[in-house]
C-alpha cells in the first residue's frame, strides 16, 4: 500500500501543474470512457450485486446497483463538474510591504485527498471528478460489496486520463479489510486530507483513528425553534419539510422546540399534521400535557433518528432555546421561525452551529442549494471549512513572496 | 479539570457577544492591572526562579524570568493588540439564491482555544490577549517552572475583566503533570482548538496525542536554492541573513542547494564568509570536491539544526532542486535566488511549502513581517491556515440564512 501511495503523491505534483483546459479535457475523457465502457462496468457490478444479495439489506443492494441510467447520470455529473469554476491559481490577497516585498496569497490544491466509503460505487467517480477539478490526486477505498465495480471504474478512469497526466493520480486501494483501513489512516506522509463518506459508524471510526487531518462531516442533530411571534402556518410548513421530505439525511430536523406561550395553539396543529404523515412525536413533560404522544427522554434529545420520529420540547423563551440547542446539537443546522427580528438575531448570533436559518427549512444546508455546484460533504468541524463544502473547500493556499534581495534587519 | 473547562465553554458563549469597544476595554483593564500589580507578579516570579535555579539550564531561567521592563513590554504588547482590527461579525461573502434565500458567510470566533506551553510566562498573556481580541475564550496550561507566575498573571487578568465578562473565559489549568496534559488533550467537547507553543518535543507530543483539532506549527527545515542565473552577491547576502541572524528560529535556513554550473564560483564565496562567521558547512560529495568541509549524510538533509550549521548540496538544475525540497522540507519556507523569472515561477509553483521566496530571505515568514500585527504561530499544516497565523486565522465562520418561509422542493 505504501508504494501505491508514494506513487500517488509523486503523481500529485505533476497534476498540480495542469491548466484549467487540460483538466477539463481529462474530465471529458473520463465521462466518455464511462459511457463507452458501460457494458463492462455493468457486468462487474452485476457480480458484486450477486455476491451481496441475501447477505446484505435490500437498501444496501439498491445503493450498490448500477444500471444504464445511473451510469448516464454519473457521466452527466462529470459534465456539471467541468462547468464549475477553476480555483487553483486564484490570487486571494496581495500584500505590499513597506520594504518592497510583494506577498501573494494564492489558492492551490491540498495535494492528495483520500476517501473511505461504503457500498455506493458512484462515490469513486464523484470524489475523483471533484478532486481532479481542483488538481488534487485521490486515493479511494470503498466497501468490499462494491470491490469489482470500483476496480473497473477506476481502471476505466485511469486509462481515460493516461495521455494527459500520470494515472496514479487516481489510486484505488483494492484491499477491503479493516487492518488496511487502519494502516491507511496512518499514512500522513502521502495523504493530506481524509474525507470519510458513509454511515455514522464509518465516520466515527475515521475520526477516532485517523492520524491524517480530516474534516468531520455528516452528523446532524438539527433543531427547529418555533418562537412565540412565529407565523404558525409557516412554522408547520417548515416542520413538515424539514422532518418529512427526506428524514434519512443530515439536514433533516430531529427536534422541535416550541415557545410556551404558543404551545397550546401550535402543538395540536403539529400533532394533527404529523399523525396524518405517520411521524412519531416524542414529547417532554409539558408537551405531553398538551398533546398525547410518547415520552422524550434526555437521550432522545441527543439522538439523530434519521427516521419519521421527532422530539418535541416546550421552552420558556429564546434564551432557553439557545441554551438547549448549544448543549444538544451537533453544530450542523438550526432554524428559528419568528416575525421578531431581535429574537432571530439572538438565535443566529448565539448558537454555535454551521448554518442558522431565519424562516427557512434546514434542508437547504447543501452544496447545491448554496450554489456551490457540487458538494464534498457537510462539515460539522470548526477549522478549515464549516457547513456545505464545495470545490473551494478542498483547496488551500500558499504564499508567494517576491523580493529584490531583501533580508531581515 | 472537566468542571473548569465546562465553565470556560459556557463563559465563551457570553464572550462571543461582546462588541469591539467592550473587548478593547477589557484588554485595556488587563494592561492596567498588569502594571498596577507588577510587584506582586515579580514576587511570585522570583519564587519560580529560585526553585528553578540550579535545576534547569540558564537559558530556561532567562525565558522564565520577568522583570519590570518585561512586564512593561507585556503591557505594551496588549496596547498593540487593542490597535489591531476586530474580525468577528465581518461578512465574508453574501450569496443571493434564485429562491430568495440570502446566505451570509460571517466571521465568528472559534470558541475555546487551549494552549500548552513551557517556561515562558509571557505566553499566558500573549495567548489571552490574542484570544480575547477575537472573542475566543482561552485555556492555558504552562510548564511547572512558571506555575506561580502563571497563577498570579491569570488571577490578575481574570480580576481585571470580571466587571465586563465572566472571568472563566481565562482558565488556567494549575496542574502541571503529564497525566493532566493527556486528559486535557481529550477534552474536545469543551476545547475547539489546541495550539501548542514551545519546543519540538512538546509540539510532537501534542500532535501525536491530541483528540482536539490542532494546527501543527514550528518545524522549519527550510532551503535556499542558488540558481545558475543567480546574482551571487545577493545569494550570499541572503544565505548569511537566513542562516546567521537567528539560527534558532523556524524560518532560518538549514540547507543550501547550489546549481552545478555556478558551484565552482559560489561555494568558495560561501565558505569564506561562513568560515568568518563560524558556521559549519556539511557538504554532499560534489560540494566536498570543491570546498573542504564535513560530510552531509542523508539524515543531515532532514535535520533542522537550529544552530550555526548548514547542509550544502550541488544540484543539476531547478527540477532537481524542487524534487529534493519536496522530499526533505517540512513545508515551511524556501527561497530561490535567480534573475530567471521562469525558474522562479517553477520553483514557487511546484514546491509544496507554505511560503516561497524569490530573491528574499526566508526570515520574513513571520506574522509581523507579513503585516498581521500579531502572530499565533507559523502553520506547517495544509488545512485551515498555512504559514504565519494572525488574528484572522483564529476565527472561523458560520452561515446565516434569511428566508421568508422557503422550504426545499
Amino acid at each position: 500500500m505504501e508504494e501505491l501511495l508514494k506513487r500517488c503523491k509523486i503523481a500529485s505534483y505533476e497534476l498540480e501543474l495542469l491548466s484549467e483546459d487540460r483538466i477539463n479535457e481529462a474530465l471529458g475523457r473520463i465521462r466518455d470512457a464511462l459511457i463507452e465502457n458501460k457494458n463492462k462496468i455493468l457486468e462487474e457490478n452485476q457480480k458484486d450485486v450477486l455476491v451481496a444479495k441475501g447477505v446484505v439489506k435490500d437498501s444496501l443492494i439498491d445503493r450498490l446497483t448500477l444500471n444504464e441510467k445511473r451510469i448516464m447520470d454519473l457521466a452527466k455529473s462529470i459534465d456539471e463538474v467541468i462547468a464549475l469554476p477553476f480555483y487553483p491559481g486564484e490570487v486571494i490577497e496581495e500584500i505590499k510591504r513597506p520594504n518592497g516585498l510583494v506577498i501573494k496569497k494564492v489558492r492551490v490544491p491540498i495535494g492528495v485527498i483520500a476517501s473511505i466509503f461504503e457500498a455506493r460505487p458512484n462515490v469513486s467517480v464523484d470524489i475523483t471528478a471533484l478532486g481532479l477539478k481542483t488538481l488534487n490526486a485521490v486515493v479511494l477505498k470503498g466497501g468490499k460489496e462494491a470491490i469489482r465495480t470500483n476496480i473497473v471504474l477506476c481502471n476505466v478512469m485511469r486509462d481515460a486520463i493516461k495521455d494527459i497526466v500520470n494515472p496514479d493520480v487516481i489510486t484505488l486501494i483494492e484491499s477491503t479489510n479493516r487492518e488496511d483501513t487502519n494502516k491507511l489512516l496512518t499514512m500522513k506522509d502521502y495523504i493530506d486530507i481524509m474525507i470519510p463518506r458513509g454511515s455514522k459508524g464509518l465516520i466515527n471510526y475515521v475520526v477516532s483513528n485517523s492520524k491524517i487531518p480530516f474534516i468531520e462531516t455528516g452528523a446532524g442533530n438539527c433543531h427547529l425553534y418555533v418562537h412565540e411571534k412565529a407565523n404558525l402556518d409557516m412554522a408547520l410548513n417548515i416542520a413538515v419539510n424539514a422532518k418529512y421530505q427526506r428524514p434519512s439525511v443530515c439536514n433533516a430536523i430531529e427536534n422541535i422546540l416550541v415557545d410556551k406561550s404558543i404551545a397550546n395553539k401550535f402543538l395540536p396543529m403539529l400533532k394533527k399534521k404529523f399523525d396524518e404523515l405517520n411521524i412519531e412525536i416524542r414529547g417532554d413533560k409539558e408537551t405531553k400535557e398538551i398533546i398525547s404522544c410518547n415520552e422524550a427522554t434526555e437521550e432522545d434529545f441527543f439522538t439523530e433518528y434519521n427516521d419519521y420520529i421527532v422530539s418535541v420540547k416546550v421552552v420558556n423563551n429564546v434564551s432557553e432555546a439557545i441554551k438547549h440547542i448549544n448543549i444538544h446539537s451537533t453544530k450542523h443546522s438550526e432554524a428559528i421561525v419568528t416575525e421578531d427580528d431581535f429574537a432571530a438575531c439572538r438565535f443566529m448570533n448565539e448558537i454555535d452551529s454551521a448554518c442558522l436559518y431565519h424562516n427557512a427549512s434546514t434542508r437547504f444546508t447543501d452544496g447545491g442549494c448554496f450554489g456551490f455546484g457540487a458538494e464534498i460533504g457537510i462539515s460539522t468541524a470548526k477549522l478549515h471549512a464549516r457547513g456545505p463544502m464545495g470545490l473551494k473547500e478542498i483547496t488551500t493556499y500558499k504564499y508567494k513572496i517576491y523580493g529584490k534581495g531583501q533580508v531581515r534587519e
